[in-house]
């Protein structure tokens, strides 16, 4: 049995939105493992209970089942060291941690703010109401509430990239000359966005739009072909 | 001739307080290389105009002059390889350099708010006008109404340091069980701070605290006997 991926989907099957499941999606492109996905629901609860848990990505490779986008690669750095490396050694690994982190609070947390209406709108008819309601209570706020000022707080969500920007300025990935793990880790989070919400988060003359640019060229173009908003 | 750093210092020739010679001090320390410092003032553009440019740090290592505190950890690491890696390999060091745009944006821009009338008054007096002059025509406003907020201000900047406290959740270090050049390019920015300036930035409940402690502790408290703010 080939290696199994449980991904997040939209009302249209091939919509496929999660940052975190785009991550592990380049991480095994990256090692060259083939796989396949099925596309999971935030209410199919049930389909991956096997997992011990609720949460997308869970990967199925062999005998082992693994969730949590950070656990899935530091597996399949683990279990492929012969593939190409995602960290490029155990100081990579560290601080790749670091970079995972910054995405997860600065990038998920900034983008949702812009995006999170546009979530609603692509979701499957079954996954509404509990995403609405869990989401409303996590923010305290209706959706709604949340993306009405994104025209005025995307500009400030673009200021927290500026590290980012500093970083592409001297070299053109976070793995250095060639892509790694934090350079999906990032990318992952604006593929989210790219693949559910028309809401341009970034301008062209960013050199962050050159860096993602570059990664939806990727493995023959891979994320530049998945269903989305052409930004 | 052993090596020599040019070494930021205010009045007093013993209280060191620049980031950047911080990361570099914490660099040569990690390669296990001696070296003698020169405390140099904003003013001294003469002590250094060997080197082509008016900052430190500035180390002179045999036939080598090097500055700028990140092409000096990248020379140190490539002229001393067989000596304890600042990165952990090619990958470590693409990683790595996000890390150092990030503390130089986010941390440097947000400490240098909460302390910069702190640095004034530890200043030589010969470097008060020139470096008065320089940051309030960098920041458009004095000196005293930058920090005037800082009670208000400080609570934001903590917010900013919460990857640092989801990474160090899971691991000691940026660069994993073991220091590395990521710890060293963010903890020279807490020292910035504790060498010149009573204002706490961390609560001791902070995760960011103990993370820090370890590295005041690194190399037999290398760090931590510095003069400084016992914070």
């Amino acid at each position: 049995m080939g290696l199994k991926l449980y991904d997040l989907a939209g009302a249209e099957p091939d919509r496929r939105f999660s940052p975190y499941c785009w991550r592990t999606k380049l991480a095994l492109m990256h090692k060259g493992l083939a796989f396949d996905t099925v596309p999971w629901r935030f209410t199919d609860k049930d389909a991956i209970a096997f997992s011990g848990q609720g949460r997308v990505p869970v990967i199925i490779d062999g005998d082992h089942v693994v969730f949590d986008s950070w656990t899935i690669a530091t597996y399949l750095e683990d279990a492929y060291p012969d593939r190409p490396s995602l960290f490029g050694g155990a100081g990579g690994r560290g601080v790749t941690r670091f970079v995972n982190a910054w995405a997860d609070g600065v990038l998920v947390g900034g983008i949702v703010r812009l995006i999170v209406t546009d979530i609603l709108a692509h979701l499957h008819e079954k996954d509404r109401a509990y995403f609405r309601e869990t989401r409303e209570k996590r923010f305290g706020a209706t959706l709604e509430t949340i993306t009405a000022d994104r025209e005025t707080n995307v500009v400030a969500f673009r200021k927290t990239l500026e590290p980012v920007r500093t970083m592409v300025a001297a070299q053109p990935y976070f793995g250095g000359e060639l892509p790694a793990y934090a350079d999906y880790a990032v990318f992952g989070c604006f593929q989210w966005a790219r693949c559910i919400s028309p809401f341009p988060l970034l301008t062209k003359d960013d050199p962050v739009w050159a860096w993602r640019d570059s990664l939806l060229s990727a493995f023959d173009g891979f994320a530049g072909k998945a269903l989305g908003y052409p930004l």
